[in-house]
């Protein structure tokens, strides 16, 4: 039987979770719920439903993907909904994981359910590379880089520069520190050695593209600490050359055993960031649909989980095939 | 309390456990055992028994990790002491790993231990990896590719010619191959097209090297269906330019969300493969180890392991610190 799946927003990680359910044989998303007039969306063979409706559905749903941001939906859905159902989600405020966690927790305990949060890439399979190469590497360094990708966050606060129509900005690891690192340099790296970032905008055709400049440039936090370059477009450039969401990075441990180096490397090139993401979630909700069945209730995260159960097919298939 | 770990067989690998249980803060080796006359080997802060001597220090060691080879050792030994101790090996022939599964389970059930088989980088975290990225992207194609490293089997079919002395074989990956894969080509790879072979072979002084040079490029399985290069050198270049066992390689998933490329590599540049893979085992032991401790009892493979347990720190820590 499969796993029935609901997704809760319908956003681009939304549309990602359908995609990636649909290229499994074992999952299949049963229901979308949004906060809009359900009857305004129409989702190719899978129903619509208002978010009120949702909790009618405890019944019909095995694993809910809470598809909302981490600023404002998060924290409240995943909590809220962890009372009804087994839920997953891509929560990804670093510093408020551990609150997360413990809210998800005691209400997924309550109501003897399991959840996973913070699931994706970053965090997600990069935190997974961290904890593993530190693991079987006790001494040495371990280096996340980003990019090339697009950064929502920073696209945003170009728009909000007075005089940009529009705005796309790209977060690009340094080459050069890169193979520093893969080199087991063990390099000391600040914020502007390890990346940089490219800025693609489209101005009011009246603005003064020097202060628009220097007010990107000199933004604290965003951009002040790094090389940016920021490059005038306009619209039409801008929709047909820098287009989607890609995105990717690295996770390096250049570590010693005795007096011998040894490097690891995870890296992505994804040319859909939530399309990815939406593929990993996807995987980590059958692993909790099969938590769930294991009787393992509460908060999850990716060092929970055996990674057997990511996989649609048998163990004896992945020890012959895969091991 | 240290997890306490005994050493079965001490050559390169058995040293690199010592060095791996060194590096951490919760393990150490209590024993060697050895099948040499315990008193002709000398190890610093380590008791060293003969192997007939294990059976009486059952109470004494946590983890008995398995130093052998997978052609005569450990398919013997891991079974025989599994009925009495935890264990845990790097079992790499790959054809059999199904068989030496079933034989090594059967026993740990039958004596309520726990033990862990194939673990290493390959069969291991290439592994994991594989697993992983067909997992999260269904569509799409998996590549292994490996080196560059010293092939011990290479290396002694090369020096089982007639008037060879000495050689050390590397396994190269073709970089071409590499790109292919790298820019989601999705490649149809030969044999040939994946990997080369460079042979360092040190040859009598009276030996017809043309037939020495015939004869490994035309050796079936090992060398005949690779692009190969054989060098003659003195037994100093080779003692002086190509020694240790650096090796490494590649895994590499290439697949597709709807219609964007999502490319995922885990790689790995190691100046000492024995010493790396002690590594790799040591962090394993220590999920043998708690997975005893809460009753986890039979045969597990890296697939079996939620990754908390590779880690000597609190699950708080790894959340916040690496999540």
């Amino acid at each position: 039987m499969s796993i029935r799946v609901g997704v809760y927003g319908y956003g681009n990680l939304g549309r990602g979770v359908i995609k990636a359910a649909r290229a499994t044989n074992d999952m299949e998303v049963v229901a979308v719920f949004t906060r809009r007039d359900p009857k305004s969306l129409i989702v190719e063979g899978v129903n619509v439903y208002h978010v009120d409706e949702a909790l009618k559905m405890t019944d019909d749903i095995d694993v809910m993907v809470l598809c909302g941001g981490s600023a404002t939906d998060l924290p409240t859905q995943t909590v809220e909904l962890s009372k009804y159902f087994n839920v997953i989600d891509s929560f990804d405020t670093h510093a408020k994981i551990p609150e997360h966690f413990e809210s998800v927790n005691k209400n997924l305990l309550e109501s003897q359910h399991t959840g996973m949060i913070s699931v994706g890439w970053d965090p997600g399979l990069f935190s997974i590379n961290r904890l593993m190469a530190e693991s079987i590497l006790p001494k040495g360094n371990t280096y996340t880089f980003w990019g090339k990708g697009v950064s929502q966050g920073h696209s945003d606060a170009i728009r909000r520069i007075e005089g940009v129509l529009d705005a796309k900005q790209y977060t690009c690891p340094v080459d050069e520190a890169l193979e520093r690192v893969r080199n087991a340099e063990n390099p000391q790296l600040t914020t502007r050695e390890k990346h940089r970032r490219e800025c693609f905008v489209v101005a009011r055709e009246d603005a003064d593209k020097e202060a628009i400049e220097r007010a990107i440039k000199t933004m604290p936090n965003y951009f002040a600490d790094y090389d940016t370059t920021v490059t005038f477009v306009t619209q039409n450039q801008l929709d047909e050359n820098y287009q989607g969401y890609p995105h990717g990075g690295f996770v390096i441990r250049s570590g010693l055993t005795d007096s011998n180096n040894q490097v690891m490397e995870f890296s992505l090139k994804l040319d859909s960031n939530p399309e990815f993401t939406a593929s990993v979630i996807v995987a980590y909700a059958r692993a909790v649909a099969k938590m769930y069945e294991k009787g393992e209730f509460g908060c999850q995260t990716v060092f929970d989980v055996p990674l057997k159960y990511l996989s649609e097919n048998s163990y004896s298939d992945i020890v012959k095939r895969l091991l």
